[in-house]
């Protein structure tokens, strides 16, 4: 029980110095621009809210993830999203899969490609008032896409008010 | 103190009965067919392993979901899977988006129509033997697809042998 108790104090003061040391995640300051510049973590680990395709230039494939704030926000029909409500579009180029052709005996199959970009949506009704709530980012290789790009997305998503400014369902 | 242990008595003990009266998941007795006749509890939560999109006849959606132990096991490469790996393949129609596409201005853009089947593939190596290890599952509305429709899926992924049987690939 002694060695438990210390272990736990051990772990409570690395936290501590963590916590000291890197802002935790949504904490920029004030004069940060209205834009998430920071990779939301453990977001792989999300569940699915759904899945998209596009094609025109973007022959793209997406799987769209939320964190729990957004998924149980998707199941109970809550909106607007509370703060803290997360999503997570994660694209791939839209490719063929040869060797599921192969297995079908047609070239019918498409499979994620390499990946392109990662787009979030992040709820802080303050921090983010300007744009509907909704702070935007989008990351290409880890690093943030420029302002001129992020300028874009609210705009477009502002045609979805009737559901929060997201466009993507809850698939069942 | 005497409250959460007493608690904790309670909570064993019913979950003593449910372990009594109603068999875990995976354990049919011998004289079920070598398929997976019950749907996996909770797969709906499940880690994101990719997405597919299927033509020809199909003009399907799915999102592919894996349970911890089969993630863990795509995460670290690790073939063939261990046995309790579950692997779910949620399919839905390939539907155009009008909504997306009035947002983008032209027809580009395809979301989840109708969820038309979910289908399972259960790693136990010992009670799916005959079939690489992998019992198989297709369910439509909640029930499952017949022996005629289930016994095609065991040759179809035998091709994908050099990949413990499976088809789909980790989307990063």
């Amino acid at each position: 029980m002694k060695r438990m108790v210390f272990a736990l104090i051990a772990v409570a003061a690395v936290a501590g110095v963590v916590a000291y040391t890197s802002p935790a995640y949504g904490e920029e300051n004030e004069a940060a621009p209205a834009f998430v510049d920071k990779i939301p973590p453990g977001y792989r680990d999300w569940k699915l809210i759904s899945v998209a395709h596009e094609e025109g230039n973007l022959h793209s494939f997406a799987a769209v993830l939320g964190n729990d704030v957004a998924i149980t926000a998707y199941r109970e029909g809550t909106r607007p999203f509370p703060d803290g409500a997360t999503i997570a579009a994660l694209h791939y180029s839209h490719a063929p899969s040869d060797e599921n052709n192969k297995a079908f005996g047609r070239a019918q199959s498409f499979v994620p490609g390499t990946p392109t970009n990662i787009q979030f949506m992040v709820k802080d009704s303050k921090k983010y008032a300007a744009t509907g709530g909704w702070g935007f980012a989008h990351f290409k290789e880890g690093k943030p896409g420029d302002e001129a790009l992020l300028k874009t997305c609210f705009p477009c998503h502002n045609q979805a008010k009737a559901s929060d400014l997201v466009f993507t369902r809850y698939a069942p």
